[in-house]
C-alpha cells in the first residue's frame, strides 16, 4: 500500500466523520450523499428551502394548484353563503353556479375585480374583502418566491471530467490536475479552493475513513477570467507520491472539491461543489488548451474543450 | 478548588464583563437573559425586528388588524364625506351605511375595485385615489414582511440534551464532548465553534465572573454533512483537567457556545447560540454513533438520536 | 509637547491624509464631514441612496409628489384625447373635466380600476393600458424603496457623552475609556473596534496631521450583550502617556471611532462612526455601573446611565 | 531589458495564466477583455444576469416588449374563443375585434379591470382567470428586476487618467503613483487595494505572459473620505526599480487593479476594477492636491481634479 501512514489531523475531515464510506459523500453535481431523518417537514425555513430549490416545472405546478384550491375554497364559501349573493352572475354565459363563484373568486384573488359580478350582502362582502387581503398577500409571496429563485446567487462551473496525473514542469516530476472554468456570465472574484483526498484505511482490522487536504500549487485567484488548472505537485511529501491505480481502487479513493468565490453581480459569495472518484482519473495525460485568440487579438475561452486532454508519458519517480 | 488559577485575558469574556451572574446568560434556546431599558419603542429598525421576529399568530394578528383599522378609518372618512356619495351602495343589499362605506373602502384599499359601488364627487373621489396609493404602499409592506419572514436565514442545530464528560481516545485521557448536527435541509459550510467555561470566582472575598475560551480537538468544519462531536480534550493545560461535579456546582459553571456557519441557500452567514450548565453535564458516558447505512450504502443519519448515550468508565487522572 | 513623536505610519491615518483640519472629519452622529464636489447628480445609485436616506418626511413627501405629477400629466393627455372618450363621467358628480381624467387616471395607475368611468375608443384604451403598465411598475418601485428603508441593516449605539481619563487597574496607571451599549432589539455579534488618535503637529514649521491607531484592551466582543467599556491603557508605550489637557486643545486632538459588527436579525454586517474631541474628555472620572439586577437575578443594563460618571483621583504618573 | 528576473509565483497571476497578451484582459472601465465561447443562453442566472445589467433603455424595450407580445397573446386567444364572449365591447368605441380583445387582456393582465368589458361563459373566464394569475406573476418581476437593478450596489470610483512616475518623499526615490476617489454618496470603508504588473517576457525564446503583485506604500484604508494616492515605491527590491518608458513599451506593460470596498448604505461588499497600460504612463509628474477649505473651514473634494498633475523633476537613480 503505497498511500503514506500519517497522524490523523482532525481538523483535515472537513466534517465527514471517520466512518467507512462504500458512496460518495458529495455527488459530482455537488449536493449531498447523505440522508437525514428527523427534518422536521412544516417548518418555515424549509419550506422555503424546498421552494426555492425545487424544479421550474414543479414550481409552477405548485403556484398553479395552489391558486386553483384557494379559489375552490372560495367558491364553496360563496356557494354556501348563496349564489343570490353574487349579483350580476345571470349575464355571465356560466350556467353552473359553481363555476360562477369560482370565476368571481379569482377574480377577486387576483383582484382584476371587473365588477360584472358583485358581491351583495354583508356575508359576501366580508368574505370578498377578506379574499382580496389573502389575495394580495398570497400572490406577493408567490411572486417573492418567483423573484427569489431568479436572483439567487448560485456558482456554475464547469469542472474537467476527469483527474489527470500529468507530467508538472515546476518540480519536474508528476501533478494531480483537474481544470475548471465559470459556466456563468456573472464576473467571479476571490475564487478559493479546498481539495480533499479520502480513502479507507485499515486499522486494527476495522475500516476507517481517512481524510487529507491537499496542498496545491495555488489555492486562490483574485479575478477568473480564463480556466484555472487546479495542481496537486506529486512531491515526496504528499501521500500520494508513489500511489498507484490498483491502491486508488482498493481504498475507495475520492477527491472532494469546495470552491468559494465572490460573485460580482450579485455582490455575494457563492459557492460550488463537486468530486472524483478514483475511476475518474487519467494516468499519463495533460490538458490541451482550451483558448485561442480571435483575430482582433481578443482571447477566447472555449468551455466545451475545458475536459480535453491529450496522453502524455510520465515522468519516472522513485 | 480545582479550578485553576489563570491571569484574567480580557479578550475571553465574549463582552459579559465581570459581574457575578446567578442566571444564564445566554440561554439554552440561543436568547439572551438580559433585559435593556431605555431601547427606544418606535424606531423603525426596532418595528422591523419585531414584525421579523415575532410568532407567525402575532403576525397574523397584527395584519388582519392593522387592515380593519384602516379600513374602519376610511369608511368614517367616507360617511362623514357623506354616503349619498358613493354610488351603487343601494344594490350592495347592505342596510348599514357603516359596513356599504366599509366594504368600498375594502375594495379600494386592496385595489380590488368592483365598481359596483364608485365614489362620487370631488371630496370622495380624492379620498378614493388616496386609500388605493395607500393600499398599495401597505399591502406591499405587510408583504415584503411576509417575504422577509418567510426567506431569512437562520441556522437550526439540534445540540445534545447533555455535555459528557468522555474517555478521549486522542489523549488517552477525559474529553468534555457535546453534540451537534444541522436540523435544516440547507447545507451549511465553514461551520466555525466558539465554546467558553465561564465561573465565579471568589477575589478579596468579592465573587468575580471568569471566562475561558476552551481549545477544541477542532474548530472548524468546511462542510456539516452528518453529526459533529465538539471536544475538549481535558489535558492538563486544561484549566477542567481535575474539576469535579462538586466544583461546578459551587462555582455556577456554565458552558457558552456560539456558532457560524455559511448558509448555502441563502448564500449568507448565519450563527446560533446555545449554553449547559453544570447541572446538564454527564460524568462518564459516551454518544451512541447517530447515523446508520441503508440497504443501498447511503448514509442515513437520525437527528432524533443525537442526545443519545451510554456509561462509560472513565480514565482515571492524575 | 507631551506627544509623543513617531515615525509616521501610513496605514494609521485611515484614509483622512494629512491635511490640517480645522473641523472634525467624522462627526459625533458618524456623518462625515467632508464635501465632495462633482459627484453626479442623475446615477441610479446615487438616487437610490438619496431615496432610502433621507427622512422619512421627505420620502412621503417625494412619494405622493410623484404620485399627483404622474396623475396630473396623464390627466392632461385624456384631456388633450377628448373627455369624450371617458365614459361615466357624467355620472361622476365631478363637474371639472380635468378633475374626472385625474380621477379616472388615479383608478387606471393604482389599477382599482372601478370601471364607473371608463376609456373608449382606440386612443384612450392605449394610454390606459400603457398608464395601468406605468403604474404597476412605479408602485412596485416605490414600495421597494419603502420596504428597503424599513429593513436596511443598520447599527445604532449609544456612546458616553465623555471620553474619561480614568484610573485603570490592571496596570495600576490610567487609561483612556469610553462606554458604549447597543441600542437596537437585534443582538450583535463579533463586535470589533477601531480608535485613532489624530492631532497637529508642526513640521518643518508646516502644521501637518498626525494619525495613531491606539492600542486597546480588547479590540473585538464575540457578543454585545452589555455595555462594553473601550479603555487603551496610557502606558509609556502610548502616544498619550503624559498629554495634558493643554497639548489636546493647542494639538486639537481628535478620537476617531469606527465599529463593525455581525447583526444576528439582518445576516448582515454593519458599521458605526463617531468621534471625540479635547472638549469632550473628562480628566479624573469613572463610569459608574450601567446594570442592575431585578428580583428574578436577571441582569438590567439602563441604557440612559451610559454616560454617568462620578469623579476620581488619577494616579500620578512618572 | 530593466525588469528584474524573479522566480515565477503561481499566486501572483491573479488567474490570468501565462499566455502572452495582446490586448488588455482587464478594460478601463473594468470590464473584462475575454471571450468565453461555450455558455448556455438559457440559464436562469445568466438571463437574470443581462437583465440586471442591461442598459436602462434596453431593459424598458424588453419590459415594454413583453407586456406587448403577452397582450397580443391573450387577445389571439381571445379572439380565437370568440369576440362575443367579451361583452360591452359594443360600447368600447374600438371597432377592430382584435383591439378590443387587446385592451381587454391588458385591463386583465395589469389586474386594472374596469369591467367595462367583462369575460362571459366558460371558456373566456378560465383564461380571464389564468391571465391575471400570469399578470401578478411576471408584472411582480418585472418590478423584482426594477428594484433589482435599481438597489444593486456596485461601486464607482474615479481614477485619475494616468499613472505618474513621481518622486517619492518617504523614500527619497521615486514612486508610481495613481489617484482615486469615490463618484458615490455612498461611504466606502474597509477599502482594500491589488494592484499586479504584468509584462511580456521572452523565456527559450517563447514570450511568455508574468504577473508580480506590486507592494504598496498601504493596501487599506479604513474609511475613504477624500482622495486616496495608491503609491508603489520603487525602491531596489521593485522589479520596476530601473525600468524605463522603452522597456514598458516592449515588454507591453499593464497595471491591473482590484479594489474592494464595504458599501455602508447597501451593507454590502463591492468590488471595482481598471488598468493601466505603458502609453498612460507619465514620466516626472506629481498630483495637484485636488481638496481645498471652504469659508467654514470644511474639507471640499473635487472629483474633476482627480487626474491633475504638474510637471517636475525625478530624482536620478543607481
Amino acid at each position: 500500500m503505497a498511500i503514506k501512514k500519517y497522524a490523523v489531523n482532525p481538523e483535515d475531515d472537513l466534517g465527514f466523520g471517520t466512518q467507512a464510506v462504500r458512496q460518495r459523500i458529495i455527488n459530482r453535481d455537488g449536493s449531498i450523499n447523505v440522508k437525514r431523518l428527523g427534518i422536521p417537514f412544516f417548518s418555515t425555513t424549509n419550506t422555503y428551502h424546498r421552494l426555492i430549490t425545487m424544479k421550474w416545472s414543479s414550481f409552477w405546478v405548485t403556484v398553479i394548484t395552489a391558486y386553483i384550491i384557494v379559489n375552490v375554497f372560495f367558491a364553496l364559501l360563496y356557494l354556501f353563503i348563496g349564489i343570490q349573493n353574487l349579483h350580476g352572475t345571470g349575464d355571465n354565459n356560466v350556467s353552473n353556479h359553481f363555476l360562477n363563484a369560482f370565476f368571481f373568486s379569482a377574480q377577486t384573488l387576483s383582484t382584476v375585480g371587473y365588477g360584472h359580478i358583485s358581491p351583495a350582502g354583508n356575508v359576501a362582502n366580508w368574505v370578498a374583502a377578506f379574499e382580496s387581503m389573502i389575495g394580495l398577500l398570497a400572490f406577493a409571496l408567490a411572486t417573492g418566491l418567483l423573484y427569489g429563485r431568479f436572483s439567487r446567487p448560485s456558482a456554475k462551473f464547469v469542472f474537467s471530467e476527469n483527474l489527470l496525473i500529468a507530467p508538472y514542469a515546476a518540480t519536474g516530476g508528476r501533478g494531480l490536475m483537474f481544470r475548471l472554468a465559470n459556466m456563468r456570465l456573472n464576473i467571479l472574484l476571490d475564487v478559493a479552493i479546498e481539495v480533499t483526498f479520502s480513502f479507507n484505511e485499515i486499522v486494527d482490522g476495522k475500516t476507517v475513513r481517512r481524510f487529507y487536504t491537499l496542498p496545491l500549487e495555488r489555492t486562490r485567484v483574485s479575478i477568473l477570467t480564463l480556466s484555472w488548472t487546479v495542481v496537486h505537485p506529486l512531491t515526496e511529501d504528499s501521500p500520494l507520491y508513489s500511489i498507484t491505480a490498483e491502491d486508488m481502487k482498493s481504498s475507495n479513493a475520492t477527491f472532494n472539491i469546495l470552491i468559494q468565490a465572490f460573485d460580482d453581480t450579485f455582490s455575494q459569495t457563492v459557492h460550488s461543489r463537486t468530486s472524483y472518484q478514483h475511476d475518474e482519473i487519467i494516468w499519463g495525460a495533460k490538458f490541451v488548451p482550451a483558448f485561442s485568440h480571435d483575430q482582433d487579438g481578443q482571447v477566447q475561452l472555449h468551455l466545451g474543450k475545458i475536459s480535453d486532454y491529450t496522453d502524455v508519458e510520465l515522468p519516472i519517480i522513485g
